[in-house]
């Protein structure tokens, strides 16, 4: 062991972009992904856990906007063999490493969900952190749509499911084969030579995704010449000329009243191109399937705004948007926006095994929609503080345990208070802290009388708020029991204040 | 997007050392975690996640057997300020970070759970691993050895809580200042220049915690000159001389019959030494505290030969055992051995504050707590496969999900087959895959007359196994009912097997 006293203090705080979680951030958050893990796996989705740390080779490259080769991951090299590892970015590349170094093991179609951390090398911010939580359901080895349907459908029962109320979210789909009918009717996908124009449509991807942030403007400036920003940055554009960008745009906006409505117009802009119209297709069935289940255009509708930045889907894609307001930092109201997104990638699993295997899927970002649960009061209900044993006398800590042991075995919280005693003001305010309901004293007086004196904190607490000087001689806050009635006593004092 | 086509083939592999955790595997270890928290809670522990990733210099460096810095962690550097950032290796030192930057919000004494993997850059070996879960409580800011107490009793309700029953584990009990006061004896620790001798007691505290796997003789081996193993590799020695060796070697053979003669002896041991007097009264006070709750040496006994190998722990430290015999690999009876250890840290939060901050806490290996439980037969239930429609027409997708859906609303697991359907017996083959307890099956010609078929196929497996001709005739596997009646038919088909 080093010798830490020469050393001087190293600081007591997380890397840059990291946080923590205490307490009810903790709890709310589990009880959460446990609702949405309950109707995973309703569907049959079984749990899945990779590891955080992937070899750089596994991962790929597909975070977007990542222009370097290992930027936007942590990533280091093993000693011994030289290997660059990293901590995933997403849970979706772990899935297709799985998925291709089990093929002969799990059922196919394998359906799985997993939730955990994933990490991101990215410049921190406020609200934006390089470690956040993912929950994912994806579908591995099904080739029809039927899939994908099923995954718009769960997602909109997940949602309800942990309390965001039906009008309250739309999710919202697409098909890439659209897009990419579109752009073959622009001339930037030549079917012969899928990889010619391959940068340009990066590009035009990653700024219709941005559609939001930019406005029309932004996105015509970043698929022509290219975008100043207001710090000055310029991003290169897709170099699209008028037309080209005029056609792309008339895809952005060619949602219309129905569903029925958007699909024809689509018909329309793909005009010849057999992608775009199988693409089409595809869209049509898919609001089919969910509509025939009664997932109408209240729930989720085809939007051909929804594009997702990621570079690997390859057909439909779909997002979950929260569509009420709220009120932003600076009391603005803005809607919530995206809490979910996902879509069908075909070719992730094949970067393995050189055979194209179908999958689907869809991503949770759980910090949003906890945030989003927040807002509107839909977490679950605060957890219980416990119940506070005070300590008047060192010398009788047995008696103090065994109380505490009484409390815990009738399925109540309780400790004893384990800091210095001397000052008895310190141990009550300790139990505030805590959001104790009762504590609990006795000194060698009672103990002899065979007494305990409990105190109602949840009541103390509500009275200061602003109760009148007669309720608080009406009600009192603190009583004196028989030790041999504490449990029972106990247990009254919190039913009393969980009524009120 | 890189151009993937280009490029090899990546390997489908996890980087050495790392696995993944497969459906019922995710599901008993969290159902094994959920009891424990509940435990915890009941005792009045809150929940706290830190981020998996910490600075290097707020980790410190307190992994046994490692000598170089930044060895034993997975560790980069940060791009912009050339900070060094390390995948933590246990939950104590991010909780010592923690404790230190928000010790004026937190409650004091304040008593956090954490649960969560764990990384340790280290040698990958059969059934060693370099990600793995921690399950850890602690109390930080509680002086008196009533924390340690709690801590070990609430430690054996856990282990009980988790199906570990009475009698099958035992928790042992030691102090550190105890080996101190020995070392005070020996010569090899000197109370005016505590500095003095520091790496020969790290050496000797590191062969006494092996000293299940050296032995007598390789524990005496590294306290004198040192210790060349199977190998070839020399491990080098504390240097002690013969009668200091004796004296240790003493300390480590001091447990008696029962718990107040180890304390007369080890009073005998630690002579004149002011720490070691400290330590012995601890342990004796820890013992009366537990007694007096019912923790008796049944359950908890007081045992000399337990150190822990951290370089961290201050006062007392304690290890879980289990007692039962499995089988190892070969076939050969064997202890379980420790699943849990912990003990106090009095130094840890003051190395950020150079205040001193007393703690204490223990650590549940969660992989080997597992894996004892499946080796009783004490893991939860298996977790049912869905019910499985199969798909016989490929039209009428519709109505396979809305059977899905209808399933799945009376709390059924219950997917549609959505791989390729033309091949039917792979459709019962995937069932079967699934442990799928029911499959549905219904063609349009079922359709026209509103029936479907159920096949039991848990019935199916169970007569596979072992029945008669007579039974298969008995017990048809397989029937006809009112598409009106598939929920109450296949619960009752389910029913019917759980049953048997």
């Amino acid at each position: 062991m080093a010798k830490q006293k020469k050393q001087p203090r190293p600081k007591a705080e997380p890397p840059k972009g990291f946080r923590d979680y205490f307490g009810s951030d903790v709890i709310e958050r589990q009880h959460m992904l446990e609702k949405i893990a309950q109707v995973y796996r309703a569907y049959g989705f079984d749990p899945l856990e990779t590891s955080a740390v992937e070899t750089v080779e596994a991962l790929g490259k597909f975070l977007p906007d990542v222009e370097r080769p290992n930027a936007g991951v942590f990533g280091w090299q093993e000693e011994d063999d030289g290997k660059w590892l990293a901590l995933r970015y997403d849970l979706t590349a772990p899935l297709a490493r799985v998925a291709a170094q089990f093929r002969n093991d799990l059922p196919s179609p394998y359906r799985r969900y997993a939730m955990g951390p994933v990490w991101r090398n990215e410049k921190p911010g406020p609200g934006r952190f390089r470690q956040f939580y993912q929950c994912d359901a994806d579908t591995v080895g099904a080739p029809s749509v039927a899939a994908d349907a099923e995954i718009c459908g769960m997602l909109a029962d997940a949602l309800e499911a942990v309390g965001i109320p039906r009008g309250d979210y739309l999710v919202r789909v697409n098909n890439r084969k659209v897009l990419n009918g579109v752009m073959e009717v622009a001339g930037v996908l030549d079917p012969a030579d899928p990889d010619r124009f391959e940068d340009e449509r990066g590009i035009v991807l990653r700024a219709i995704d941005k559609f939001d942030k930019f406005g029309e403007a932004g996105v015509r400036a970043l698929m022509g010449e290219g975008r100043l920003d207001a710090s000055g940055d310029f991003t290169k554009g897709a170099g699209l000329s008028d037309a080209q960008a005029d056609c792309v745009m008339g895809f952005m906006t060619a949602k219309r009243e129905s569903g029925a409505a958007t699909v024809a117009r689509l018909r329309e802009l793909v005009g010849t191109s057999r992608t775009g119209a199988e693409g089409v297709d595809e869209l049509e069935m898919i609001a089919d399937l969910l509509l025939q289940q009664g997932y109408g255009p209240d729930r989720i509708e085809i939007d051909p705004a929804v594009v997702r930045g990621l570079g690997y889907y390859t057909g439909p894609v779909f997002e979950a948007e929260l569509t009420f307001d709220i009120l932003d930092e600076k009391g603005r109201k803005r809607q919530f926006g995206s809490v979910a997104g996902g879509g069908r990638y075909d070719d992730l699993v094949k970067r393995f095994t050189g055979q194209p295997v179908p999958a689907t899927g869809v991503s949770i970002g759980v910090d949003r929609l906890l945030a989003a649960l927040r807002a509107k009061g839909q977490v679950s209900p605060h957890h219980q503080g416990p119940v506070v044993i005070t300590v008047m006398d060192r010398d009788r800590m047995g008696d103090y345990l065994a109380m505490a042991a009484e409390l815990r075995a009738a399925g109540i919280r309780a400790e004893v208070y384990l800091g210095n005693p001397k000052n008895f003001g310190n141990q009550l305010k300790y139990a505030d802290k805590r959001e104790s309901p009762v504590a609990v004293i006795q000194g060698s007086d009672e103990a002899a009388r065979g007494v305990v004196q409990i105190k109602d904190l949840a009541l103390g607490a509500k009275l200061a708020q602003d109760a009148s000087l007669e309720e608080w001689k009406s009600q009192p806050a603190q009583m004196e029991i028989a030790r041999a009635d504490l449990v029972a006593e106990v247990r009254n004092m919190m039913a009393r204040n969980e009524g009120n």
